[in-house]
């Protein structure tokens, strides 16, 4: 008898395509099952925190929505999305500096369609995506289920280092291959919390057009920034050469799905063909809600709500960072959701994550975010979904796992863990 | 100077992967920009008779819905879709016969996704994929999107012929072509309003096990069923060889984007991680909807109340194409929405919808549910949008078409067009 390895349990194991090999559960799938027990502090999710919405109006809002304009919301729509949110979207982007006209737009089911369509039309397999690293994991699990490569550039404080990026088109051109995107997320990155610089913006266009390499500007967290006003859009800078993936989940409601992306004619009549052979239509009824949403509620009152109270929150994050965890090194975002943390040299945060589960607190580990198995001494912590108190009592615990783990390392090593570099 | 031949507009032209050359704007979308002017009778697309939905209640659940679980509908969710969901999803496809369990279920944004989703998982270039001729126009342009073939089987009023069905299998082992998967609606099909019998689901499920071909059983028309109760599903005589794909967009809305697959356990699990790099996670708002209506509205009612809907508008149509158009042929339908036209030989149903739409009446051409350029001679007829008596009049407006078309056939080959065998 042959021996069982598993995979003769499925009888079709011999049919799936050759991209269906890259796909597995992600590992935020995983953590999202063991970080939703109410005793666990969850630092690892990127939930936004939707209980500080208008709850009471929004039901009305939906109420009023299916009475007034029910066959219409619960019908079929186009591919496109409907006129009436993309021009509010149009309006919506003038806020980054972009001139956008609603036919240059596509309404996707979240912004995570929007780049899987993206993939979808221009990732052959073997094709390369640059990116930051470390990067959005959802991202990745996207370009590797077109059979695509991901090479990652390195960051600092500033975000992409243009030079790194220079240096990394060079030598892919060496290796014959090809570049097709550029994928960035220019504010507040998922999980770096880096901000990309105004100055970089302009150097890193500059490169692109140069290389004919096309730039994905994936910004969802874009308006919720603490401390100043957003910076430019890379595509305020550049119609021709960027396709910008915008969202409602972080600043509306993620459980809507209503995301869209802007692009060149030509690319965006493919991706609204593309949208039609995934999902036909974007939802009309949640398309409406947001509509409604947009034009009758106090949207940018529902901003700033956001922005303080992710802010205090993020306050809370770095306050505990440093009282409890003064040995590790971590970002300290402007905005958006994620702070990126450097543990002491030998540990390994993924192997360390069921300890953390076991002390009631969880984070996600940062191989996640590289698509070439880097990333194990880091992690990302997110603010967004609990308050500040359990956030401080999050890193109290993660503290002691920390410890534990040091005090471990040292006493197999007889060295004294340092900072990596 | 080099010519202009317009794709010299589009920078990105030489940067698309090779499946979206593929990605073309569907005969569907044009035509539903022509045929929602409120002066033309549309034939054409298939939409359901929203309106007969109760929006009273539908408003007020949504209102308590956002209000009682807000923080739960406006959140993400999972890839899977709420087990809650999936469990009144399992009591549904008991209505014809399949035992499934939760765990086999994954919530889709819509079948067309479940579908996307299936090509995924399954689809390398150049697999085949084996479907009734003609068939429904949004899975051909899928399957074509990951550049598989798709190859047709001839039908009869019982459905896809079995005996045909092995003669191509036979074919395409000698072609050494690979088919992957067998496409196939078994309930008042789209486009021919055609039923696949009950011996005959027995014979196909038998070749396509010995074939070792995977079947998609697409049903999102099953409950809508005028004379008699749904059959069996092909899922119900075979769990591990059938995926099935179920949709709440016909029996309460399609602008939810609702809809769900039931396959084996590896496969499914596959289609879930495809979902999350393909969407995330369905929309929570939605599904709770849903769920919400099917656990507190009568929903049995609802089916009852759209059943006697579209078996009015059905024999409306029949009655008009009897009375106007009786040098046609049509199928007849016993639930669903469509009825597929046999125009008289030598008529061109793509040429003639121009003068169609001038007449103010839209249909669907046939060339559109044939992946090989065939069905110029057939049309597909939607009674699922007008009312009876616009009915009546789009048929008597199409009826002055065909014999002004006749009438030019005649005059220019001096003969009397005849029907197809």
């Amino acid at each position: 008898m042959a021996p069982n390895d598993g995979t003769q349990l499925d009888p079709w194991a011999g049919s799936y395509a050759a991209r269906a090999v890259g796909l597995v559960s992600s590992e935020v799938r995983a953590l999202f099952s063991v970080a939703s027990r109410p005793d666990v502090v969850n630092l690892g999710g990127g939930s936004p925190y939707v209980s500080a919405l208008p709850l009471d109006d929004i039901a009305e809002l939906c109420a009023r929505l299916v009475r007034e304009r029910g066959a219409e919301a619960l019908q079929y729509g186009t591919g496109q999305g409907t006129e009436e949110l993309r021009e509010q979207i149009s309006l919506v982007m003038e806020r980054e500096g972009i001139v956008a006209h609603p036919d240059d737009l596509v309404v996707t089911t979240g912004s995570q369609q929007a780049l899987d369509l993206v993939s979808k039309v221009f990732l052959d397999p073997g094709d390369v995506v640059v990116a930051e690293g470390p990067s959005y994991v959802g991202a990745l699990g996207t370009f590797t289920s077109y059979q695509a490569d991901v090479v990652h550039v390195e960051m600092d404080d500033d975000g992409l280092i243009p030079e790194q990026l220079e240096e990394t088109l060079r030598r892919l051109a060496v290796e014959r291959r090809r570049p097709k995107l550029l994928y960035l997320i220019p504010n507040f990155q998922n999980p770096s919390g880096v901000t990309l610089s105004g100055p970089r913006r302009i150097q890193i266009l500059e490169i692109a057009r140069r290389h004919k390499l096309l730039v994905i500007e994936d910004n969802p967290y874009g308006l919720i920034s603490f401390d100043s006003e957003p910076l430019p859009a890379l595509r305020s800078h550049d119609e021709d050469g960027v396709i910008y993936l915008g969202s409602f989940s972080k600043t509306l409601a993620s459980g809507l799905r209503v995301g869209w992306a802007a692009a060149p004619p030509a690319i965006r009549e493919k991706l609204v063909s593309a949208s039609e052979s995934t999902v036909l239509s974007p939802s009309m009824f949640n398309q409406l809600v947001v509509s409604t949403y947009l034009a009758n509620n106090d949207w940018d009152g529902q901003i700033k709500v956001f922005r303080e109270l992710y802010r205090e929150r993020r306050d809370a994050l770095l306050q505990a960072l440093a009282d409890f965890v003064p040995q590790a090194r971590w970002t300290r975002p402007a905005g958006g959701f994620f702070v990126w943390m450097t543990l002491p040299t030998g540990m390994n945060s993924k192997l360390m994550l069921p300890r953390a589960v076991s002390e009631r607190v969880a984070y996600t580990p940062g191989t996640g975010f590289f698509a070439d198995g880097r990333g194990s001494g880091h992690l990302r912590l997110a603010y967004s979904g609990p308050t500040p108190d359990r956030i401080r009592e999050g890193v109290r615990r993660l503290a002691t796992v920390i410890d534990a783990e040091q005090e471990m390392l040292t006493t197999f090593t007889g060295e004294v863990p340092i900072i990596a570099g």
